[in-house]
């Protein structure tokens, strides 16, 4: 069972069935398969907007980002044209020869694509340390750019996955209060090294709607603090993550009303896809969402969400449907540590049923539920998604690399 | 094969084989099953000084303390003559009605050895959030004060334990500058919630070796603070770990040389109780030393060896005998987030050997290895000792509770 009202989708916005980043009007994209997964999978992705607007990009806070962030931190992240997404290797822990592959990377999409490289966005996502292979991947890209489709959506949402469980997007119709009907198109990796600040996560989000540069980088940064930087499969932060947003052209951006609601829809997007990063995160078996109440600020609400969502007692009490709501508990006491005020014991419910309560098992079967924390400390609160610990998350983790 | 250079013990120090808390002079202890564990199996121990000279104690961070702690916080920590110690529950997240529970256990514990309850310190381990069924452990109680004896401290060890594989403890023979001998003997539990600041853990020594009480309380802080506090299972702090001290009487206190070659003493007796720990983590396989060094100050060096030793990724690869110094990288670009100056990345080795190279296959399949981390940013420098995640831990802490 699906838990709908995780996601507070604004009126007027709809789903597309079978929909993709490519469903937008003047987006084109493709994937590949070029070796450099090795199961032969699709492992190279290009997406293009033929019918360029503003673009907006937001990134990790690792200390430690990869080479394709730093590469795109160089250039102008409202000017994007195309996105070039390889799997397989994150091009991450590689030093100044890694930088120039992501240049490399950049230059061999643009020139096929008859861009400037500054208008190709590099992505790279998959085991870190390596060096990407240029020859593979310079092929790769070359059979991207010629495999570019007006339905390509499906497979460049395939060429991203890492350990996905699935691919993770789609498309929405959103009619604005002015009547104007605009699309927005999705794709998301996720699987793991997701946490908060921001996740191991890719996503990318097309629309034709015209936008303000300024504007449409505010809302994008706001959209992921909401969504993407709510979730955690294993509290991990990526060197990798990257959220791009493609707008679309328009001599009149967006305003006033119709402004308003495009930035929640987008921020709703986000949500529905972080929340899939959540369900398919590895090994996954359940999703929660840690509902913090009662926090003396929104510091310690967001302290006490992360703890209580990281916590991997508390996960795999999920994993096990325990109602071992001392885990929270312990949880709750270690995210206090230091912070003034008496520190009563929290009231904790499980979709509003006393976590200890004998009804509480029933919940707890639920795939999805909300854990709501109450700490009687104040009126901050914070929510977090997080997914559950599972053998399946240690055999992927064990077995992942070699 | 066991790391013997991770303890670091003194001059002088040597095993006593079949060793326990008993094997101090005046000391007595018992174990019995009263039920509190569903298996049968020793649930509660109690310890006692017959000779009784001056105690310590360092309890939890948590700022959710369990009632046992909040209840010896209200003593006289330098003047424990009784420890009493179950396994089953941990009277935590209990409130007031744990509180006086705890108090409850104290009287009668003190009754029986015809003590003042000031001079019984009460601990308790096992699920949080139960209350403790007095009318169980009263009897217990009673039958733990009957089977004391002066070669008890084997049972002791294990009533304390709740998920661990094996009991941890023995006793030491320490020969001081000036000639003469003490014993130091010691029993500790662990398993899980085990991290910095401190461990879920329980550990008590005692010793015949006379101390000046403020001197004895100093000197027991800065062990835990080298031990206990310096080893992570699971990145999880718990809201009964507690440390107790029980030293000899004697007219005149140890001093100079003698009073500092104890001091090392007993912070190596911690360390190897701590390490004891992490080898018997919950599902643990790996035993690994974070070292991290070239650190801009202590507090990031500490952030560093907390971030790499917690990380689920990490303790996976470790697992999984992966060489991955990827995600070795990952969590370090996390844990840097906000620091000033540039991050270069780190230099990772296993016992020496670069984590990437080849070679380090052979250091990835051993039991214990070391794990360097070098940052390049400064001189300062700080170690963890960590288990790995393995299906154990899922399988353990999925079933604990129901």
């Amino acid at each position: 069972m699906r838990r709908g009202d995780w996601i507070r989708a604004p009126e007027g916005l709809e789903p597309i069935p079978g929909g993709s980043v490519t469903t937008t009007p003047g987006v084109r994209a493709s994937g590949v398969a070029c070796g450099l997964k090795p199961s032969g999978a699709l492992d190279l992705g290009l997406l293009l907007t033929t019918a360029p607007g503003p673009s907006a990009l937001v990134d990790t806070a690792s200390a430690l980002p990869s080479a394709p962030v730093r590469r795109n931190r160089g250039i102008d992240r409202s000017r994007l044209r195309a996105v070039l997404v390889n799997a397989g290797s994150a091009n991450a822990a590689t030093g100044s020869p890694g930088l120039e592959d992501a240049h490399e990377m950049a230059r061999r999409a643009a020139a096929g694509l008859g861009l400037s490289p500054e208008e190709v966005a590099v992505c790279s996502t998959g085991t870190i340390g390596d060096r990407i292979d240029l020859g593979i991947a310079g092929a790769g890209i070359d059979a991207a750019v010629a495999a570019l489709a007006d339905d390509g959506g499906a497979d460049f949402g395939r060429a991203i996955c890492t350990t996905d469980r699935a691919p993770k997007g789609g498309a929405f119709r959103l009619r604005l209060p002015s009547g104007r009907e605009v699309v927005i198109g999705a794709a998301a990796k996720g699987a793991g090294m997701i946490s908060p600040g921001m996740a191991t996560m890719l996503a990318y989000l097309t629309t034709d709607a015209p936008l303000e540069p300024a504007g449409l980088q505010q809302m994008t940064g706001a959209a992921a603090a909401a969504s993407f930087n709510r979730i955690s499969v294993d509290g991990q932060m990526s060197p990798s993550d990257t959220l791009i947003v493609l707008a679309g052209a328009g001599a009149e951006p967006l305003a006033g009303a119709d402004r308003d609601r495009f930035a929640e829809a987008l921020a709703a997007v986000c949500r529905w896809l972080a929340i899939q990063i959540v369900r398919d995160g590895e090994g996954a078996e359940h999703a929660v969402r840690v509902l913090v109440r009662g926090a003396r600020d929104p510091e310690e609400a967001e302290r006490v969400a992360r703890a209580v969502g990281d916590s991997p007692l508390v996960k795999t009490a999920v994993f096990g449907r325990d109602p071992n709501w001392g885990r929270v508990s312990q949880a709750v006491g270690a995210a206090l540590v230091g912070r003034p005020g008496p520190v009563p014991e929290p009231d904790m419910r499980v979709d509003g049923i006393p976590y200890g309560a004998p009804e509480a098992a029933e919940v707890l079967a639920r795939d999805e539920y909300d854990l709501e924390v109450v700490l009687g400390r104040g009126d901050a609160g914070a929510e977090l998604w997080a997914s559950d610990l599972t053998h399946g998350y240690v055999t992927i983790n064990a077995e992942y690399h070699t």
